[in-house]
């Protein structure tokens, strides 16, 4: 039995002038771009991830009967075999999905899937609370001998955030009882007591979700054991260094050659660049952002902003991806953002979204909301298919035509991630503290709001993100004072509003405009966000766009790709003069914006057949383009595609 | 004892109508381009290129006490351990680029260290002839196992090719006995009969090396038996199949996927395209070009002429480098191009070289010669280093600064293949038959021309490469008459020419300007090729140079290196308006043309430090650029390089 929460011994995770997400479970999402993406999750996305976890072997893996091939062995970092140790976390991410989805969608069927595999789970746990099951049954010798590479407390921790997420969809302990379990064994076995491993996990993730668990059962234990793997984390001397000696391997031996990789090269409150690979960077920064605020910390805070500035400005592809290299799924150098060969994870981009909304709690900036924003309409959302069964785990921003969308992967973090973070979409819409009411993001629908014993419901009626306009309507059975504070995304530069008719004329405060009045029912705000097509350009630095520019419509970035185009996409040049025309197509890519405009296209005209250089450059002939938002590529017959277009004063 | 040559018996090897290039050892190279550069590939290459032979055990490795560490096997592609299978072919290189240096610089302790190695190789042989220290010492069941990878026919062409330069250059017959006794015993285990394997060279060499056999020694049946290699390549059913069966794989199993990656994937006359590997595809067509002229095969002449044409006109850099991917060191598809990631190895530039110079023993088009002449002055001499001892294997168009010269390779195929075509440079510029002359290129010396019983001298003085005026002067004792061909480049739009001061306006012929006469000692040719610096252009199927211009001068393509740049590299545009200047600088790389001009550049400028991305795009300020000749990058402070640039109307 798990212990009882004591929510009096909690640390406040959530200081006075913190914000709390208004959680997905009190956002209704009412429009015609999130709910369609949330109902195709439902239908096709969590069958199909469920139908692939289930023929690979994943859920099998848990019965206790379950045996890998007598020939099956792992023992570097590359695996080899018909399990993978990664096997767990897939299916714990699906476990968090399909949770997000029944809390707000009821259906007995997945909820009986669900129970049936949290049994499965339940009965392969040890006595001693231990569960994994590539370490039950491929590896038993080697438990916790490789926390560098071997991802044991990060499955544990997508199994943890699994528990959270199913107990709060549908009260049901079954899972969090067993996860309460393997996370106090996880407690004695980790720590700094004398009998105690001081490790922590390569992969970051079992801080966020010890901090969620703390959170769910108000136990201080989880809390603390989660800020102990923070503050453990690249500490001498270095616990992967003595781990591999003693497996009897000289530390210099490790593959990724630099504890950069997992983030481990100094302790975080020292950390000054976003370094390794991308998605631990987001899972630990996110954690160590809750933890900063949660604490007070300022140095946490400090090393935060550091790396948060560190990483936007200067390692962040146009449309909100992150992690530049294949090599070690993360960051190179500064600038260093070439396109065709962008790596720029999904899963990273998810983690950006997770990181900025845990700095939104602590620190109200539109800065992290406009990029929370950018990341989740483009490098996020490019992640699935329309039909919901099909995903980039890689986002280039560029590709010959060879990048397509895949229904798995041999490693299929993504897909899930996908499917959780589209499950739960609405928990990022709102904010809330004592005395604020916050609209992070424009999304039809309402959101539910508690101050003291009022609630209060905000009702948003747009057409976002395809059209700027929003309505905020106030119902509220009596009248309550708060300050409402509604985003003004930074790509708006003429934005407008006006309360119950009348302009608002005040200034907005890092991005938010404060409304302080107390809010009656039928209280209007309408909010003018204009969003004409307009042009972006990287700084010089970023050698890979000199001489190209982009299209962003509102939080849209726009690509063009090649079945929508009369002329080859890598000929396009887009000249200064062009104007851009942006119009709703309800029958382009289940109704998108597309901006169009003329352009130019190099022609072979001219040349004759065996000329392959001569002394007069390939002429320009006037065409017309077509772009679509880059989210919405690779859903149609595979091409050429380009966000970065070369540009030329004409 | 070799076979005595039988003359009589041999097929000509030089129609009447063909073309003999006039050896090296007949040409003079007095100028300020080649003769410093021979003078260091004598007094720095050979000697470094001998002590990293001897220091990795190249040269014990011939030794009938060497042995390899007992646990070092190679069955399949990769190698390990201390011995790499194509080590004979990198001391046969040395042989033959030391013989070359030899026949024109005489020089005993050279000559000494040839013998004492020979001897070894002498030794080494086994009594039936073979001789190859793989085979012999590390993996002896598997001689003649695996034709398809293991290089074993390649390591005997180098060293016939280094027997016959070594015969050439000394008199001495000691290796080209040894290499004889090989080829023959050779010749007894490939060809149709029934006791014959039927198989041929994965990496194509022995047919060239037969074909020069057979010249030097006049025997037929080496000439036979490099005919049989050509054409029983991709003759079905497939040897490599079958070997491979043999050896217990299933033919699809081979790592490289296709048969187009040894260009065995059709017999060669229904070959179409330049495909896989570019080393092996030069050698290959190199010897179809010689058997096709000795042959009148017109069937083999025209699968020359159409590979030529696809490669040249589809798949060919700017600078001459052949062979895009590093994943199969040769060709992908049409027009792809990409500049940093070229790999345009080395040896198959100096392949190229090898191919043409075939070609333009039958078919004497200018066509041939610029690209020997672009190859031989850009895509090769770029592969060493001024100091000799520094070398490029891959020569990328573009690099950000890491592309950086070595001293040696796992794989050190191009430093004695640059040390063996640069000891040989002179074998290039002339070429004759019974009543014509050729002048193919311009340097600085002369060459001898035989006419029945006369012999004729042509004395060169220029500045070439620099300069493109040209006095050409006949020296003879008695009027001999003949036609002089003196080739135009193609890359020169208004040469003139005058013989004994009077015009000539005559009308090239395929590129060469002939001019028949009965030429008289003093008669003095002026030639006139103005090289100003001039601006070219890819087609734009080549995508990876849309928008960009390359500079040329004469036969050089040019570059621009960090070191002599004030702004960065990647920044610089190239206005079309911008007046360019040439102007030889002679402390400057041992002295070049520089090619500088006013330039622009992007700059930060007006950027905000934390600005990555915004809507106005970032300016150009003024700036100068200098730009090299290509070959001779990467010999100063390492630094980002590119050939091609932006360019834009301004």
């Amino acid at each position: 039995m798990p212990t009882r929460p004591h929510k009096s011994e909690l640390p406040t995770t959530q200081p006075t002038n913190g914000y709390t997400p208004v959680p997905f479970t009190a956002v209704t999402i009412a429009d015609h771009f999130w709910a369609p993406r949330q109902r195709i999750n439902r239908e096709r996305t969590l069958p199909h991830i469920d139908k692939q976890n289930t023929m690979t072997g994943r859920i099998d893996a848990f019965r206790r009967d379950w045996a890998p091939a007598p020939e099956l062995t792992w023992r570097d970092h590359r695996w080899r075999g018909s399990h993978v140790m990664f096997w767990d976390s897939d299916v714990a991410k699906w476990i968090e999905a399909a949770a997000y989805s029944l809390a707000i969608h009821p259906d007995p069927t997945l909820d009986a899937r669900l129970d049936a595999i949290i049994t499965l789970i339940a009965e392969r746990q040890e006595p001693d609370g231990y569960m994994n099951t590539w370490f039950l049954t491929v590896d038993p010798a080697m438990r916790w001998a490789n926390l560098r590479d071997w991802h044991e407390l990060y499955n544990a921790g997508h199994m943890i955030e699994a528990a959270v997420a199913h107990y709060e969809a549908t009260g049901k302990r079954t899972l969090l009882e067993v996860m309460c379990r393997y996370a106090d064994h996880i407690g004695e076995m980790f720590g700094r007591g004398h009998s105690q491993k001081r490790g922590y996990c390569g992969h970051p993730e079992i801080e966020l979700a010890l901090l969620r668990l703390a959170r769910a059962t108000g136990e201080p234990r989880y809390y603390q054991l989660a800020r102990y793997f923070v503050d453990e984390r690249g500490q001498q001397p270095h616990y992967f260094d003595q781990e591999a000696i003693a497996r009897g391997q000289h530390p210099s031996e490790f593959w990724a050659r630099s504890y950069e990789y997992n983030q481990s090269h100094l302790p975080v409150r020292e950390q000054v660049e976003a370094v390794g690979h991308a998605v631990r960077a987001m899972y630990l920064y996110s954690a160590m952002a809750e933890l900063a605020g949660a604490e007070n910390d300022q140095q946490l805070h400090d090393a935060c902003t550091r790396l948060w500035h560190h990483l936007t400005t200067k390692r962040m592809y146009v449309m909100g991806g992150i992690g530049t290299s294949a090599k070690n799924e993360g960051f190179t150098s500064d600038y260093d953002l070439p396109n065709e060969s962008a790596y720029a994870e999904t899963c990273a981009a998810i983690g950006l979204v997770f990181w900025a909304q845990r700095m939104l709690k602590f620190s109200l900036d539109r800065h992290y909301t406009d990029i929370l924003e950018l990341a989740l309409y483009n490098a996020v959302l490019s992640g699935v298919s329309h039909d919901g069964e099909h995903f980039f785990y890689e986002n280039p921003l560029a590709s010959t035509g060879d990048h397509q969308r895949q229904e798995w992967f041999s490693c299929p973090c993504c897909p899930p991630n996908l499917a959780r973070i589209i499950a739960s979409v609405g928990g990022y819409v709102y904010a809330q503290n004592e005395r604020e009411a916050i609209v992070h993001l424009y999304v039809q629908g309402s959101g539910l709001f508690h101050f003291g014993e009022q609630t209060v419901a905000l009702h948003q009626a747009t057409d976002y993100p395809w059209d700027g306009r929003i309505t905020l309507r106030v119902a509220t059975d009596q009248p309550t004072p708060y300050t409402l504070r509604l985003r003004i995304p930074g790509w708006c530069s003429a934005p407008a509003a006006w309360l119950n008719g009348t302009p608002i004329n005040a200034l907005a405060e890092n991005g938010y405009l404060g409304i302080e009045r107390k809010w009656c029912n039928g209280d209007e705000v309408v909010l003018m966000l204009p969003m004409p097509a307009e042009r972006i350009y990287a700084r010089p630095e970023v050698t890979s766009d000199l001489g190209l520019v982009a299209l962003r419509r509102g939080p849209l970035i726009y690509c063009v790709e090649q079945v929508d185009q009369s002329v080859p996409v890598e000929r396009i040049v887009l000249p200064t003069s062009a104007a851009l025309t942006a119009e709703f197509c309800g029958d382009l890519l289940d109704g998108v914006v597309a901006i169009t405009g003329p352009a130019l296209t190099f022609t072979s005209a001219g040349w004759a057949d065996d000329e392959l250089y001569h002394t007069t450059p390939p002429a320009l002939q006037p065409c017309k383009i077509t772009a679509i938002p880059y989210y919405a590529w690779g859903n149609r017959t595979p091409g050429a595609m380009r966000i970065w277009l070369p540009t030329m004063n004409a």
